[in-house]
């Protein structure tokens, strides 16, 4: 986790006190179980409660010492075990209750699970956040042309609209594959330590799961299964590809001889130390640079699966860093890219100049069907327009109207001015706009 | 793609002969389409489906010649205008009409997902194979004790159709994930240059979707974006590290010192030319091998999604690779799984033996909290527990009874001799089996 | 392996004939070494390479019935016994003195490494032949003036030859990193079934790795440790990675708007079938989907290093398809990339033109050092060069020498009108060329 | 970085104090030679390094304020202007003439490869330490019989010093890997805005590259080019999987059904707070998941290498993480595992026991010899062998003595009692340790 690529709420979810919180929680709602089922006393369960929600009402949060926790933990070596005794010491006799029949794993895997899931919700709402700046700006540039580019090479045109409405549907398919890969790890497991019930009841599972809007692991081995945090993390690096397409997008609209985009460049910004003529697409190159980490950590968490037998604590460590690392960055650079196309410098006057710039070769193919239906074979309009075009393409200077003015010089072309000027008409391309938009955004848009 | 890995089926989805067969069908259906937009005249559409269903009913398949195409495709340097010219050989000039405003990339990025949807029921066929023989296995063994380990370490109980259970209920998920996968790349593009329609109806996109089973792409820039690639690769990736996960759990069990079951050995096989006594887990240790490689294809399809602009073409070398060798190796290693899980030679006997291995150890935890259920502390209890525990971990020999003997003669338990044999009864470990095989298989088995 | 990104003579190296020859004569020098330690007859050592060299002579190659040997392998279901079989059909019963004392692994991990060493020896010719190309180039384009861009923006001069340079440099080093990797796979392991030369004397494994050009394996078990195969497959990803860098450099120099550089475009090529204008970078493009392919093998790689004890066979399967693999396409790739730099179109005047476009910008830190060396703070010196600056940026039309007119008019630039100018002198910025290519090629070039 | 995973001399090479020390012995080594060249004032340069060396001599360090530099930051938005202000809040007025004609990343690259330099020290001296241990017990053990396993299953014996002798062969490889690997980063850039020394003369860099222990960079483009960090990090991921490997040996050997060797288990450890009987190898678990970690650092380094033109800054987010990270979770493992290696518990007498478990099969190979040079075929040979050895493996209870007892039972065996019993001496298995011993580790140990 670097603190400059993170946001507050984002490294609070992975926080000791947002950790401590929930295994309160678990801890907590597993004994109000317990007492139900006759286990444990039901005025301890009770008392538990009252008192930790009573604290919570007085400082916002259980309060717990975390330092307090650290320094008894240096004792027992164990930190499930600390965290007892830190919540006896707050809470009273009545602790000694808690965690009756449970494993460590139960605690430390639905806490993940729960952490998880939160991650999950914020990095949904930065989703949402970006659906919104795409839709705004798709809508605001539905109709501006520019210039379609197969292999970086002018093809025919389309609109800077069409483009993020192309970014909105794939976001759009990202949010659904969070929301799945959400399912996948919301869940609760407190099933002992091999996953058989041996010493708790499987209700106790069930209503813990409930309170915390967890699903129930159907079956768990100590741990969770860890295809479901494997399917979790791959989600991700799709998710963190797709910010890595729509960012290489616009930092190749900002190349100088490109200039169609920029993003906003404040007043006072300095894009060099050195050369003061600078301004430099940095936040969509540091977001090319984000997604390569986020990818980085799916093969990690794919070996992570086929742990030993009923576990291994193999895949700990992983999780000790990914876990936070890849939300933390993920939500940071959704952020980040959602500033970005919310400010971005779109710049009409330039899509339209480099649109020009072949002199109307983005007709090629229209004059090739054109040719084809004048009866021209195939092969012999191919060869009619490639040669007319690649006389465009060679010449120096302003070829404007230059693809029109050869095919008229052709003579081998014998359609009429008239019918070849027709074929330049921008309108012809963008026919079908509405049609794009009507099934991305809904008919009401 | 290697022969010893391939099946034929799923090596056929990829053959040339199923390529052409698709392209044929893409391009008869927006024929087809256009003739009902009265683009092309009616009959031309009619007649090339009547003489090549006629070809199809005589031969079985649609009989393209592969050969001839690959040497028309010397002359024209482009595969799809090569099939076409041998489509008119074989449908006379009719076939002219095919193709009408068309791009390569509708044909060819249509097929693709026409391959990969196919690939997706193949591989479904195989999961519900293996989630038969794991189900099969699961019932026959759910009452077969054996010993759960974590870390490698004897632990507590559990029964050898537990541990199925819980490998049927993760392909039972991979299942899940693999119809969100297949949706995620059955979709059909028939856009042109640059997606925007400028040359074909959006209705033929439609018509050839609708025919095909395919989604219509809501918005596509020559190509279908490759997200959605991505993402069925990166299932492919979670799938083969569940199989990876099951592979290994029988390599550990198949070793000599635990051999509580072994892959099926014939009579006359043999498994080492050197050392004839050997007997080697070797099918689950390729399928290792096999996941490591699926596994290997998922960081290249993630990288595969942010192509320039509108399209470039980098992604094409990594399908042509990773299309066929992803599937193929995974439909592979599925079916080897599901044979092994389906013969597997199963140990109860050496299972009960290494259970008994450490003389009544596994119920260490239960002694535990009795103690504490007796009124000691938890610290001196575990003390009690564990000082037993060591003694009987250390000695040489036959362990049978000496974790309970060395109870009944340690002087600070004082738990009667009959409240410390009650402590050794497995049945305490597998009582909620039921309800585990209840939650994985429901209530009917 | 796909046909059409292999070339032949990586194709034959991991051909069955290759491998079954390189079998022969690891087979045959170690039957000779035995005759010398009189483990088996002398004269069956000798007629053993008699009969083979002489069906050399006559045939080319050893002429191993490679549909002979499949079939014995059916029946015996071991492919170095079924080779064995046929090669005793060809040699007679001396060839039961074949094998002797030795495991199938010491063969067949042997063999790899000769094959893979051969697969090194071909890239390094690969390199050289593009370090030629680029060498060449650079030379030929050691004056071309360019701009330099950072973050894909204008920023000072420097040369095409020193592009090209610096593409040398990376490639020599790739060079010395193959050497390198070359010599850590190329090593020779006789020892038996778990490296204990229990049946075999070490000397038979010295005189083999003399005989094969291999260093000595100095402890070995069973296999070849795998940390030196990680270690050569991490290098081609290396190299994949260095290729893909000088791939994506042309795609964006030929990009429209850019144009300084184009792949070959030969009379009567087609770009585009649907677009005849298109001219695109395709080859770059497929360069940079075979580095994703090569890169991705390299995460196998590393997981086949830890195999259980002595070995476990789950590197096979995955070295059956990295091995030729990663080395055809890297093969291929380095060939298509020096047949690119070969024939690459280089237009200088683009270049010149390009680098005109910001109207002087490029000198912009140069008017900074100047403003401060004649007394402004940096502070000041900055927020004056950045004013004309952007002033050039925004406005519309040629902005030739606008960047110095802009700082003359400047009333707070006291500069004098000659010292301005002074600053807009190209050779500035080229003067240390020689420098970087003596560095680079040698004083003498 | 995870604290938990951190050792603090790695921690502090890459702190604010160790950056902002290298980044003021480049600035003020180059204002030394810039001083030589007449560029700056010859006292001010002195002066820089007085005041700088007699605060380091007051401090131990050269006391730089971080909070302070932060604090400009903040304003200047710019780190290395911060730095420098808060120089010359320390130096005076001298400060002004420091960095002349640098641009930030001479200063950033240089120190990241100053960085990574060191970083490599460290973890030499990590491998150092490791091979030391690995010698010492390998020495120790060097005849203690053990079976050596293939695919998980007794094949022949071997020794517990064998098997360290291979991990030390092994990581005395990885030594001379990250030897090669520290030299590819140690290298310095002082060369200016696009590489081309516009502004700055080479002997500067030279002259800084000389004083700092770096190799001069031959051609940069702004950074130095970033093959040579792919290079550095693909490395450190080799050694992980080799870190790995012993990982899981050692977890393997911990097995209760194996148990040949063990974590080392202080008096007063708890393996689980729920079953106090258990010994798990938690450190070689952990381990083996910061293998994963820094092996997923790979492909991110890799894809860095294709930055755009003379750079982007994509590489710079992924640096700020992986540079730390790999090489801090690098050194704790390497650490953790010396002390593993080193306090290893080896259970000679379990190592015998399993030995012995399969009743002598371990010597079927050379009963097969035997056979063979007896003159039965090898067909006959193997079958003899095998059937006899299957009675062995399917037998229940003790198996002592039980292969020879069949083998002399057997009618088809014509051996004599004697014969077979001598073929069951263990010597025989390790006549060539001595061998093995000299080629790891020298004639002298």
């Amino acid at each position: 986790m670097i603190p400059r690529y993170s946001r507050p709420e984002m490294v609070a979810n992975w926080s000791p006190e947002a950790r401590f919180a929930i295994w309160f929680e678990i801890e907590a709602h597993a004994t109000t179980k317990l007492a139900d089922l006759g286990v444990v006393p039901k005025d301890a369960a009770q008392r538990i409660w009252e008192v930790m929600l009573a604290r919570k009402a007085e400082h916002g949060d259980y309060h717990f010492d975390v330092d307090r926790i650290d320094e008894i933990e240096r004792t027992t070596k164990h930190d499930v075990i600390a965290f007892l005794t830190h919540l006896s010491e707050i809470v009273g006799p009545e602790a000694r209750f808690v965690h009756q029949g449970m494993t460590s794993s139960d605690i430390l895997d639905t806490t993940l699970s729960v952490q998880m899931a939160h991650a999950a919700d914020l990095l949904l709402a930065d989703i949402d956040a970006l659906l919104d700046a795409l839709k705004r700006r798709a809508l605001e540039h539905k109709h501006t042309i520019t210039i379609g580019r197969s292999h970086g090479i002018h093809a025919e045109p389309t609109t800077f609209g069409v483009k993020l409405a192309e970014a909105y549907a794939e976001f759009f398919r990202n949010r659904a594959r969070l929301v799945a890969a959400r399912a996948e790890i919301a869940t609760c497991a407190i099933s002992g330590a091999i996953g058989t019930f041996a010493n708790i009841n499987p209700s106790v599972e069930e209503y813990v799961a409930e309170q915390l809007g967890l699903a129930v692991e159907p079956v768990s081995t100590q741990v969770i299964p860890r295809d479901r945090h494997a399917m979790f993390f791959a989600t991700l690096g799709v998710i963190a590809s797709s910010i890595e397409r729509v960012a290489v997008e616009i930092r190749h609209l900002q190349r100088t001889e490109v200039l169609e985009a920029e993003e906003y460049f404040s007043p006072g910004q300095k894009g060099s130390s050195a050369m003061p003529h600078k301004r430099n697409p940095v936040l969509t190159e540091n977001l090319t640079g984000l997604a390569r980490l986020v990818r980085g950590m799916v093969t990690p968490a794919l070996e992570n699966v086929a742990l030993w037998h009923e576990r291994d604590i193999s895949h700990s460590s992983v999780e000790r860093m990914i876990g936070p690392d890849a939300t933390i960055t993920l939500d940071f650079a959704l952020a980040r890219l959602t500033g970005v196309i919310d400010k971005l410098l779109v710049y009409p006057q330039n899509m339209r100049r480099n649109l020009d710039l072949l002199g109307g070769l983005h007709n090629s193919q229209r004059m090739l069907l054109a040719l084809t239906q004048a009866g021209y074979s195939r092969e012999d309009s191919y060869a009619a327009v490639q040669r007319n075009a690649m006389k465009v393409w060679q010449m120096e200077g302003d070829r404007t109207g230059q693809f029109a003015e050869n095919l008229k010089n052709d003579p081998e072309v014998t359609l009429s001015n008239e019918q070849i000027d027709a074929m330049f008409d921008d309108a012809y391309h963008l026919k079908h706009v509405d049609t794009i938009f009507t099934r991305v955004f809904g008919p009401a848009q």
